[in-house]
C-alpha cells in the first residue's frame, strides 16, 4: 500500500467541513492574479511573436485565434507523440502539445519537453542561420508552461539515453507556434502532481524541501492534476476494466440495459437518497439499479449487465465512499443455484486481471510509479469460502465475531490477510452471509433462514462485489419487505412485476471506481473518479 | 412510417395531465382481483399437482419454492430455445421459458407454446402409457399463461412447416414442472401486445374486433410489453448501437469516461433542470456532460467519449422528448477544422447502419413485422450542406425561412424530403449553422460571426445529433456566455479549465433512443426507452 499524503488523509479522518467558501475565495484571488500575469505576459508575447527585423518570424509565434476558428482544411499531418521513436529519424514531423517543461541554455539554445497524453519528448532549439533565429530561442523561452505548441521538426536519436521524458527520439526544431497559452503561474506544476512520495522522502533526506501536492488541491485544480502520467494510467485503465466487463458479459449472452435513475417514492429504502421534485411528484435518484434490472429479468431478458451512475447521499467521510459512483451491475436467469452467478463473477474478474496485466502494463507502470503497489495475487479458480468458515477462521485468530452479524472494516481486512496467508489470494468470494444484514429481496438458505444465498466479493480485504439470488415470488417478497420495515406500497411496481411468470434469477453489483482503486492497490478512491462528488465536494 | 396508436398520440397532443392517481386505482383494484384468481387458481393446482393415484405423478407438478432456494447444484443442461433445431431431432432436451400459449385438445392432447427471449417452440403432451398421463394433461392446461415451465422432451420435426413458433422443430414432452406461476388474468396478453396494426385492421374488415393495446397501458405493464419479439428486437438493437458506438471510437483513439451528472448550480443553464439539495448546496442534475467531457480534454485526455443519462425537465408532450434519456457523447481535439469532428460523425454512423442490417438482420424483422418501416437510405459517403444552402433549397421549394433562425420541426422534416428526392439520402449533416441559435461555447465562423462552426444531423428528417467545435480561449468564452446570459459566477470551474493551455476542439452529442427510433422508424420514443421517464411518467 502507498503511504501517499499522510496531511490529506488526516484531514479526510478529522471530518474537516466545508472547505468551500474559504477555498472559493482563494481560487478568486488566484485567478485574477493570474489574469494579471497573463495579460502583461502577452502584451510582452505580443512584442516577441512577430518580430518584423527577423526574416525568419514566419517560422514561429502565436497562432491568431481567427486562424484557430476552422479556417482551413489541412492536409497536414500529426504524428502522435507515442509514435516518435528512432524509426522516424532524419525524418520532418508535426506534433501538437503541452509544454510541460522549458529550459534555456544562454542566448542560443532552448529545449522544450511537449507532452501528449502519457507521453513526452524532448525538443531542441539551437540557433543557427537560416533555421532558428534568436528571436525564435527567446520566443520559446518566454513560452509559459503547459502551453499548447505546435512544432515541426528533424527527428534525431541522440547518442545518451534520455532521462527527461518518455520517447527515445529528440526533435531539432524548426518551426514553433503557440496555440494556446497557459496562465504564467500555475496552480500546480505537473511535475509536482507527478512526484511520488518516496521522492519526496528522499530529497528530504538531502535536505530539499520539494512541494507535496495534497488531494484537495488536486481536486481543485483537476485538469491540471488529470495531466499526470500516473492519471492518464488510471483513466486509461478504468476505461479497460468497463471494457472488459461488457466483452465478457456480451460474449456470455448478456444483454447492455440502461434503466432510469429517476425513481418515485424513495428506492430501495435504507440508505440516504438524494430526494427531489419530479413534476409534483416526490423522487429520488436510485441507489442502484437493483429493483429495474430484476425487472428487465422479469421483462423477458435472460441475461443483463448495465453500467451507469449509482447515487448514495450517506455521509461517509472515508477513503471508500462516493456520493456518486459508476455501477457495474449483473442479473440473469438461474437454473439451480446461486452458484451459477458466482461462475460469472469468478470467470469475469479473473478475465479481468489478466488483460488489464497484459494490455495495461505501461500504464500499470506509470501508476506504480507514482503510487508503488504490488501485483494483485488471484487464483486461477477463485475461492470460494462460507461466510460461517470466514467467521472460524477469525475465531481461530482469536477474533470473535456475531455468527449472524456483519464483518466491519476491520474484521473484513484481517480476514483477507488470513485468506492471503492460507490460500495466497487477495481475491475470493465469501458466501451464504446471515440473511439478517442482506436487503429484503435476499433469497435465504433453502436449510436454514438464517442465512441467504448471498455473498460478497473481496480484494485486498476490501469488499468489493455484493451479490445474491433474489426472491422472484412476489408474496414472498411482501413478506420479506414488511419483515425488513420496508412500506410496501411504495414499491409496488417492483412486486408486481413478479405476478406474471418470474423466473429464479440473481445477480451482482460492483462499483467501477473500487475495482480500479483496489486493483491498484490506491489509498482513495477520489483518484479513480474522474470528478468525484462526495458529501464536501460538488466541483469542479 | 407506422401509423400506429393514433388514440395514444391524440391523447398525448392533447396535452392530457396525471393520469397517474386514476390509473394508480386502477392498478390496485385489478391487482386485487389478481391476487383473489391466484389464491383460487393456486387452490386448483394444488389437487392437480401431486396426483396419488398416477404412477407418472414425478413427472410433472409445481417445484415447490424450498428446492428453487439453490437446494442443489444440478449437472443438467438447459437448451436455449433458439438452438432447438432439426439437427437436435429424437434426442432428449431441457428447456425453460414462459408458456406463452396453452391449448387443450380434448383430454388426451394438449399444445404449449414456450418462449425464450425472441425464440418460441411447440411442446407436445399426448396420453401414452408409461410416458404421459391423462392428469399431466390436465395438469398443462390448467398452467396460467406466461408461467415459467421447465420441459424435458424429445425433438420431433413435424412433416409442416410451423406458424404458430419461431422453431421449426416440435418437443414431445416428458417431463412438466411449474418453475413459477403467473396470475390467471393477465392485465396484457402478449399476443394481444405483439399484434400489428395492419392485423388488427384486416381482422376489423373480416367483421372481427382484436385487441389493440394502448402506448400508456403498455408501458403501466412494462414486463410483459418487453416480452413481445417486437420489443426483445429493439432493446437488442439499442444494445448494438451502443456496442458499435464504443467500438468505432475506441478504435480510433478514443478513451471511455464518466463525468458527475451531480452539478452544482444549474449546469449550462438554458434548458429546464433538476434541482435538488445536495448536502446544504443547491444543485441540479447535469442536462448533458458537455462542461465536463471539455474539461476531460483540457485535462490532457486527447479524444473521449461518454455513455450516461442525462436529464431534462422540460414540459415536452412530444413523441421525441423524454425527461431521462442516454446521451451518447464526443469530445475531441482538433487540429485545423470542426470537419474533422464531422468525419468521425460520418465514419461512425456508416459503420453503424452497416452493422446493424448486418448482425441484426432478425431482430429488425421482428420489429419491422409488428411495425413496418422502410431500410434507412444512406450514402457511403454522408451528405454536408450547409446550412444557407438547407435555406436556399427550401426557398427553392416555396418555404420562406428566416436565415438566422432556427428550423422547425416541420421546417426540418420538409428538409428532410427535399434532400432525399434531391440527393437520395435520409441521413446528412447540415453545418454553419447561424450562432444566434447556438450554445454560448460554440465557436463562430472565422469568415462570418453570424455563422458558427457547428453542425446538426437528421435521420428521416429529425435532428439526432448536434455538434461543434467549441470555444477554447477563457476570455472569449466569459464574452460570449455574458452575451447569451448566463452568470458566469455559476461556470467559473468551467471557465478556468480552459486558463492552463486548452487545445481547440470539437465534440458532438446524440441520444441513444432517438438513434434506436429513428433507425426503426418508430413513431414514439417511449418504445425505445426500457422504463420511459416524461413529464407525466415516473413509474414503473
Amino acid at each position: 500500500m502507498s503511504s501517499e499524503e499522510p496531511t490529506n488523509a488526516a484531514a479526510e479522518e478529522s471530518g474537516e467541513k466545508k472547505p468551500s467558501k474559504k477555498e472559493l475565495a482563494k481560487l478568486e484571488r488566484q485567478r485574477k492574479r493570474q489574469e494579471a500575469a497573463a495579460a502583461s505576459a502577452a502584451a510582452a508575447t505580443a512584442n516577441l511573436s512577430i518580430s518584423a527585423d527577423d526574416p525568419l518570424a514566419a517560422n514561429y509565434g502565436e497562432i491568431p485565434l481567427n486562424d484557430l476558428q476552422s479556417k482551413e482544411l489541412s492536409a497536414a499531418v500529426w504524428t502522435p507523440v507515442k509514435d516518435l521513436t528512432d524509426d522516424l529519424k532524419d525524418k520532418s514531423v508535426l506534433i501538437q502539445g503541452h509544454a510541460q517543461a522549458i529550459r534555456a541554455v544562454g542566448k542560443k539554445m532552448a529545449f522544450l519537453v511537449v507532452r501528449e497524453e502519457c507521453f513526452t519528448v524532448q525538443c531542441v532549439l539551437t540557433v543557427a542561420p537560416d533555421l532558428v533565429s534568436p528571436q525564435m530561442v527567446k520566443f520559446a523561452t518566454g513560452l509559459s508552461r503547459e502551453s499548447i505548441v505546435d512544432i515541426e521538426g528533424i527527428v534525431s536519436v541522440p547518442s545518451q539515453p534520455i532521462t527527461g521524458a518518455s520517447q527515445q527520439v529528440e526533435i531539432q526544431v524548426r518551426k514553433l507556434y503557440c496555440v494556446n497559452k497557459a496562465v504564467p503561474i500555475l496552480p500546480i506544476n505537473i511535475e509536482d502532481a507527478a512526484r511520488s512520495e518516496a521522492e519526496i522522502e528522499k530529497a528530504l533526506q538531502a535536505g530539499e524541501q520539494l512541494v507535496r501536492v495534497n488531494q484537495d488541491t488536486r481536486l481543485n485544480y483537476r485538469v491540471l492534476d488529470l495531466r499526470t502520467p500516473a492519471n492518464q494510467g488510471i483513466f486509461e485503465v478504468q476505461c479497460q476494466v468497463e471494457e472488459i466487463f461488457r466483452q465478457f458479459l456480451l460474449s456470455k449472452g448478456f444483454r447492455g440495459i440502461h434503466t432510469p435513475k429517476l425513481i418515485a417514492g424513495s428506492s430501495e429504502g435504507g440508505a440516504a437518497v438524494f430526494r427531489l421534485d419530479y413534476k409534483g411528484t416526490p423522487a429520488c435518484l436510485a441507489q442502484s439499479p437493483q429493483l429495474h434490472k430484476q425487472m428487465a429479468i422479469c421483462g423477458g431478458f435472460n441475461r443483463v449487465f448495465e453500467i451507469g451512475a449509482v447515487y448514495r447521499a450517506e455521509d461517509s467521510f472515508t477513503h471508500r465512499h462516493l456520493c456518486e459512483f459508476i455501477g457495474l451491475d449483473v442479473e440473469m436467469r438461474i437454473k439451480k443455484h446461486y452458484s451459477e452467478v458466482m461462475d460469472i463473477v469468478d470467470g469475469l474478474f479473473v478475465k479481468m486481471f489478466d488483460t488489464l496485466n497484459e494490455k495495461c502494463a505501461k500504464e500499470l507502470e506509470a501508476i506504480n510509479k507514482q503510487y508503488p503497489f504490488e501485483k494483485l495475487k488471484y487464483l486461477r479458480k477463485t475461492l470460494r469460502l462460507t461466510f460461517e468458515e470466514g467467521v472460524q477462521m477469525l475465531k481461530e485468530a482469536g477474533i470473535e465475531v456475531d455468527p449472524f452479524g456483519d464483518l466491519n472494516t476491520e474484521t473484513e481486512r484481517k480476514l483477507g490477510q488470513l485468506v492471503l496467508e492460507k490460500y495466497g489470494t487477495e481475491f475470493y468470494i465469501l458466501h451464504r452471509y446471515p440473511l439478517a444484514i442482506r436487503p429484503f429481496y435476499t433469497m435465504p438458505c433453502h436449510d436454514n433462514p438464517k442465512y441467504s444465498n448471498s455473498f460478497d466479493v473481496f480484494i485486498r480485504g476490501e469488499e468489493i462485489i455484493s451479490g445474491a439470488q433474489r426472491i422472484h415470488v412476489p408474496e414472498f417478497l411482501t413478506e420479506r419487505a414488511q419483515a425488513c420495515g420496508i412500506d410496501v406500497s411504495t414499491i409496488s411496481t417492483y412486486i408486481d412485476a413478479f405476478r406474471y411468470g418470474a423466473p429464479t434469477h440473481g445477480g451482482f453489483g460492483v462499483g467501477l471506481e473500487r475495482v480500479v482503486m483496489l486493483f491498484c492497490a490506491l489509498n482513495n478512491i477520489r483518484k479513480t473518479s474522474l470528478f468525484p462528488r462526495d458529501p464536501q465536494r460538488i466541483a469542479p
